[in-house]
């Protein structure tokens, strides 16, 4: 019997939890209906583009909110504690920035390649997790992310240039200006590499990495490093669950290109992985929806058939 | 200060958890910052209008429910243990319709101001819980609160007529032609006893006894229920918080009436208080972000400002 049999079975008119039981059936096809047990990898790196003012925040607020994961105060923290999912913080090139990408690769193709290596493995590493969020901290990597979306869709940079953390309208259009000089200086280079940094590459590789395991999306970041993911092995997007929809004008693009809807629309536009975490309760009862209901049988409720 | 300017010192961007921030603003206004204790309400009552074969199920449906939610089988009943809510079941009339509103009036006036008068009990009663979710169960409600959202908001039956739990298209015609009949047979009577329904008489008197505690909205029927107790007290909404939209079309309409913006939208259509159920993870992780998140001052992170 299919999942959605089971789930028709219970008592309930049919499909009346609407994505609920979307989930119930992704979730069961990827890696069954035991409970979950979540983590919430943050990945953090510094990018050589900060130098070009493409941030509200100074580039040292990536390592001093390296202490905050550590000390549980972050938003991440507070709110992975709240859907009791663990945070595992990865400093891939904290106080390390890669190139300015306007100017220059970020990366080699080689330090591309083990970054993405380094990802697989720790999907390996987090095996006895069944949901491994992709979160992500690092000043200035909304405008590297928006550098890699626009290369992978072939959009130009207005299409994917926001807000970010608090930029004013001045600030996105110096933004889309970064960015259009990213894509001049680092033409038919290999997009994550040149474009994507190193917290884009290692969450890239958790993905790609993942076995048996839901790749929970997080917002705009996350969700392009899964992009990458995807472009480089098709078929990648079938572990993935988009948590939620962001501000960013990119997210929405990069989420259709990936073929997911979002969960959530709640204005989150923080990263760190907070819209994974609050999405993390709808994975958790979409199951106890498959395991815990009654069946009209065995409640003895009359089934209509509808 | 302020609950705004509180948030606006924690280690993120001003605003950046989006509606998440609204909602820690809201609960803290209404009832304080404490954790959340949840009592989700499931009102069950028949309606003569079932008669009129306006439902996919049969009127012993309601009973059979009744005695699923005590074996914890429902829906509800697996949503609220995942949320850590308790259920209280009301039987406000399973197995004694109320009158056919097609043709006559559902209750008396004497007995609507009594039913409303037990949900201000009721309510009282529940002041442990500092949220009070509004659910209900009973065949043919949804054709109930259809015909008091059409009087209330003074709109065209079709406007608030949907699929209901599976009426196909032929149904949900036949629902507005019964919808009409019975605003025709009940013009100049008051909305809530002719047209209401026992449950939806209890869940607004519940929302209009809450004090200091959130009256959390469930789909259509509770939202009618809450549309009717802030016609009666206006001012009512302000306890009031939006968990989802349903694909009812009268559900947005009655939001809108109402000035509340739904947490969730996720296609759930089945009621029972289920969609309050999801959203209860929300208010309380918005809370834990008043709560427990650093400032930036205490986690030694610059602030831009922004």
């Amino acid at each position: 019997m299919s999942t959605q049999d089971e789930l028709d079975r219970k008592t309930k008119p049919r499909g009346s939890l609407g994505r609920l039981e979307e989930l119930a059936v992704r979730i069961d096809a990827i890696r069954g209906r035991d409970p979950l047990r979540a983590v919430i990898v943050v990945a953090a790196g510094d990018h050589g583009v900060a130098d070009e003012g493409v941030s509200a925040y100074p580039q040292e607020v990536t390592r001093q909110m390296l202490a905050n994961f550590a000390g549980g105060g972050a938003a991440v923290s507070v709110l992975a504690r709240q859907a009791g999912a663990e945070v595992r913080v990865v400093d891939v090139g904290v106080g390390r920035p890669t190139g300015n990408i306007a100017v220059e690769p970020a990366m080699s193709r080689e330090e591309c390649a083990a970054t993405v290596d380094q990802g697989r493995a720790l999907a390996r590493e987090l095996s006895s997790f069944d949901v491994i969020a992709l979160g992500e901290m690092g000043i200035a990597n909304s405008t590297v992310a928006a550098a890699l979306a626009a290369a992978l869709l072939g959009v130009e940079p207005e299409r994917v240039c926001g807000r970010g953390t608090g930029l004013d309208e001045a600030g996105v259009a110096h933004k889309v200006d970064v960015v259009r000089r990213a894509l001049a200086a680092n033409a038919g280079e290999d997009p994550l590499a040149a474009l994507g940094g190193r917290e884009l590459a290692l969450l890239a590789g958790i993905a790609l990495g993942a076995e048996r395991q839901i790749v929970l999306l997080d917002g705009f970041i996350s969700s392009t490093a899964a992009l990458a993911a995807e472009r480089l092995e098709p078929g990648t997007v079938g572990k993935m669950i988009a948590s939620h929809r962001s501000p960013e004008p990119g997210h929405a693009l990069v989420l259709e290109a990936l073929g997911l809807r979002p969960l959530l629309d709640l204005g989150l536009r923080l990263g760190e992985g907070s819209g994974a975490a609050l999405a993390l309760p709808l994975l958790s009862a979409s199951l106890a929806i498959l395991n815990e209901m009654a069946t009209f049988d065995s409640a003895g409720v009359t089934d209509s058939g509808r």
